[in-house]
């Protein structure tokens, strides 16, 4: 049994982390680490917790002193625990860290998108970006680990088939991302006020979304041809859901039975994508992953004009953070990819 | 294992029921009937649960056949199923009735609740009212459970301690509940349309509700006193989720700590009860509850009048319907109490 | 033309003073005071309202000086706004206050439900409590109006007719409200939180409500004989409304007409006040009073046990705060009630 | 004053249609038809308006019979008014049209998009699309009016300034448009079940919206260059609200004033466009206009490729049906353009 700590166990990725580990046969939670709620019980934020975990206490992070535990889960807002990281990169623990600190390879992405000069370049390429439909291979055996943005994710899954195979025009791709208001994290603020978010449909950060540096860093591998995409968030009422819609013009005469094939071919084997183009049901929608570590996909194409859009429906807190940082982690132990992860969808919700 | 088979399989306590099945350790689904949806794959209509129960498709009830099963949930709505039950009754095989069809012990009151003669008035004493924090005893090896409701199940629970120990007026109990929107089902009607649910707050049934006979027969156990109490319930824009507040007037005089051993004294070692009042917390949340068995129960007492209040949240399709029905036919079998049933919350969701 | 200023008009609340005055005959708006946005055209808050009020930004209320308005409206949070309505007495200004601070004429009150000695005691009898249904007489003139609380207003509207005429027992009186998220006004916090927010069925203040005494208050100039009533409200995840249940039990034998005769005959006249009982309707719905000034009431009387309930649905920011403080205005004024307030309900909102 | 007759008046749109012209100085609605809904009075369906239209019952539309008004709004279901609206036009009757029966031009596409053979292909140049932010000129005067889908409204504001000014790739439109629950109307279906659609996000109709037929036409007329635009729509759980996202690729160097100075010199002097790019505020929310006949308008550049946005957040309901019914009903009828259409959005609901 691996023993596992959680930085920033408080928020809402954080438990995520404890509710899914709770059921990994393989891995506990031995440290719920948080600076804020330090020396409360566990259920104190997270109240639906209660009964479990009992007598798990938060615990300040001591900087001085190992965490002594297998693994480190980092769950801290970006830029917070990157020194922290590196201490522990020192000390050889596993690592898988959901913040952004350590996603992209390239330190000069970190000025652009972060606007700050990376404190170690060097590590950069030594964590695996923890995509396991795209990066398996690589998190075998793997132990830093940086765990893929929600949106990155999501655009990512939709996309990558239409790439890999180049039958679509990779000048011209445009995602169209839509998230629930889960993803902000549990800090209130102005935009998260339910008054101003039920309801609303509104774009944000539509000047540059950091997650497309994650998109491109990852498509390029798929792809030696120049690419081109940009990325548009929108904010909607849901709760947990992010929906990505990613959109280009085909460059070949497919029908939707080719398109079908294109992502069953590339996803074959993987055992948290459902590709829900059938019989009965075209298209994925967020409601049937809440809770789940699944992600479903699907592609349209309209006749008029050869449109095509690979669609992604995923549970921004699991299979955007906390499943899947659990599934890369399954891999880079050589456990069960679905290990801790086949809790089933939950709907209505 | 045991082997079950679900009439109703296709509503949102069907969808439930083979949810939570997929996480029993005993009892495995073997048959989903749906007159609807006969022939047509399980995801079909639960488009969550695809890539689970592979090859699992909806039959049609033959009236004629055994449901080759050893365990039966009838999960249709009321009336439907009364006369498949009896039945099955005769051929001897265990029920579990998540329909009101068997609940009440009083033929009469079917007339005056549900306005029809209950044609099967002497199967009524053979069920069990499947509510496990009252009636333990009576499940064990019980072959006929008849599930509570989920506003009686709410409702009770906030009450039963209160009611045992005489502490409050017996004769001037409110019981105001408040319920989402899947407690009626999956058939979509006026008042579930989504633009006219959401945001609502309205009383319905506000002349009687039918779950009120479910209370007033469970607590009549509990107390050799006369009682008067009265339901209304509230429809709010949740989709999972019942609160029911059950108010009454203190006729000793107690304080908050007293109140909570009263509590504590009744649902002593009872798995799924979680009373929250506590230093960190002091009243119920249905969003702490989602998607799980538990129910989170607490008390508030108003200083200026005495009057106090017992509050359960719980979640209508879980500890209200699925989830209680397994608790319950666990107790029965000689299983675990919890087999099944030890998902935690989801949150936020 | 009436000329006002408005004190925290950044709020919800002075943003609906500021929406339903653009459609006043006979006031408008000179100023809008906020110390926070000082400086800041009003869209800056308020960006519903761009294109109205071009020209008005947000000014620091200076202390020393008169607003220069023939009517202040105090739409600060309680105690914030104390002093300066003290002061503006003393200049002789009218002044609609919507804080709780001049609402209670016993200044012992303040004490036992705000937690604070009255600054000025010998002004709250100057002050007319503003619900224009009981006290139109004593506002006629007036020059000072404490406007009610949204749940004191819902549930005063609902029992009041029942208090009148003495057809309840006055001593089981038990209110039990439900509320929207934009009560508790524009300031994030963690009960707001979209995420936390958006789904609850919770309690809270379930140990005492302040706004039962504005209840008790008023309830007992209706009756001469004793009365027991408590409050307990719950946040509910819409954004507007509220809905007041007041349950009791009925001491005399009436059917639903006598009882619709005792509500028709204590709002006879009243512009806002809906009874909505009737062959096509029987309870009210807080979406049909959205964005207006309407009070949806009706009743509900449970055969089996006598109990009655009284229902008010109302829109918490109009008929709750801005509207009925503009509607006990018009009355001090000697203009039409409905002045400026006949803007039907928007559903579905 | 003129008078007028509402066909569907029991509809959503036929609500709003209700609504907005009580507020009209120079149009009252005189006949409010129904065929489900005969006999019963006004507010059975429409319960936000009890107190408003005293006396006003649905009628059956009887065929035969002019329906003795100055004009005629078609709030039917597409294709359901298709004879009546022939026939009135025959009569001389002024019709607003808002169904989507005479709105394209060409009668192949009816063929194309709707699947039928239009029956009075004549009648179709005949009709002015009533978008008059585009078409004023031509709808001075006219008596047949095609009222524009709220999707189409939404996407050809957004785009129509950066086509006409050939800023963009027209070659590589993508037109992502995100819409509210009361889009598809008064009567429940699956998808509009509260429980399926609370907290959804899915794209619907991506092989082909028929929204787009409109887009096309309109923006056909602002360039004589070829056009390849596309549109996939997404269901969320808004009420109200659409917002429509055109991304396409800048072909020449502006900076966001640029941008900005396209955008105001398009709507120059238009009265229910507000361009919200501004140093408060850069991009539109659904919330902003809620029940007012405003669109909030903007756009944003992405510098690192040179992708642009233009968004519409317009209220589907005003601005997307009713309001815009009116507003180009009064540009027909030489009233003032803003004539019952100046009620302020309600915020927050």
């Amino acid at each position: 049994m691996y023993e596992a700590a959680i930085l920033g166990a408080s928020g809402y990725v954080g438990g995520e982390l404890l509710r899914l580990l709770l059921g990994h046969p393989e891995i506990r939670v031995k440290k719920a680490y948080s600076r804020r709620y330090a020396d409360k019980p566990v259920h104190y934020v997270h109240p639906h917790l209660r009964g479990f975990y009992r007598g798990l206490r938060f615990e300040r992070f001591d900087s001085e002193v190992s965490p002594d535990a297998d693994i480190v889960f980092n769950a801290l807002p970006h830029g917070e625990g990157i020194h922290i990281t590196a201490r522990l990169v020192e000390q050889g623990i596993r690592i898988v860290d959901l913040s952004a600190d350590f996603r992209l390879k390239d330190p000069e992405k970190y000025k652009v998108w972060y606007g700050f000069e990376h404190p170690y370049p060097d590590l950069l390429e030594k964590f695996v970006y923890g995509l396991p439909e795209l990066n398996s291979e690589e998190l075998r055996g793997a132990r830093l680990i940086a765990s893929p943005g929600c949106n990155a994710t999501a655009s990512i899954l939709a996309a990558a088939p239409l790439i890999k195979e180049a039958i679509i025009d990779l000048q011209t791709i445009i995602i169209d991302v839509k998230v629930g208001s889960s993803e902000a994290g549990r800090t209130p603020y102005e935009g998260s006020h339910h008054p101003e978010r039920e309801g609303t449909i509104r774009p944000y950060q539509a000047w540059g979304h950091r997650h497309l540096e994650e998109f491109l860093q990852e498509a390029r591998k798929l792809t030696s041809r120049g690419l081109r995409a940009s990325m548009i968030p929108h904010a909607v009422s849901s709760i947990r859901g992010a929906l990505a819609s990613v959109h280009s013009w085909l460059t070949r005469d497919l029908d939707e039975l080719d398109l079908w094939k294109v992502y069953a071919r590339f996803y074959r084997g993987r055992p948290f994508i459902r590709i829900v183009y059938s019989s009965t049901q075209k298209l994925p929608d967020t409601k049937n992953v809440v809770g789940s570590n699944y992600a479903d996909v699907s592609f349209a194409k309209e006749n008029y004009t050869g449109r095509v859009s690979g669609f992604t429906a995923l549970d921004n807190l699991v299979k955007g953070a906390a499943g899947q940082a659990i599934q890369a982690l399954n891999i880079s132990l050589g456990l069960r990819e679905e290990a801790g992860l086949e809790v089933p969808p939950l709907k209505p919700a």
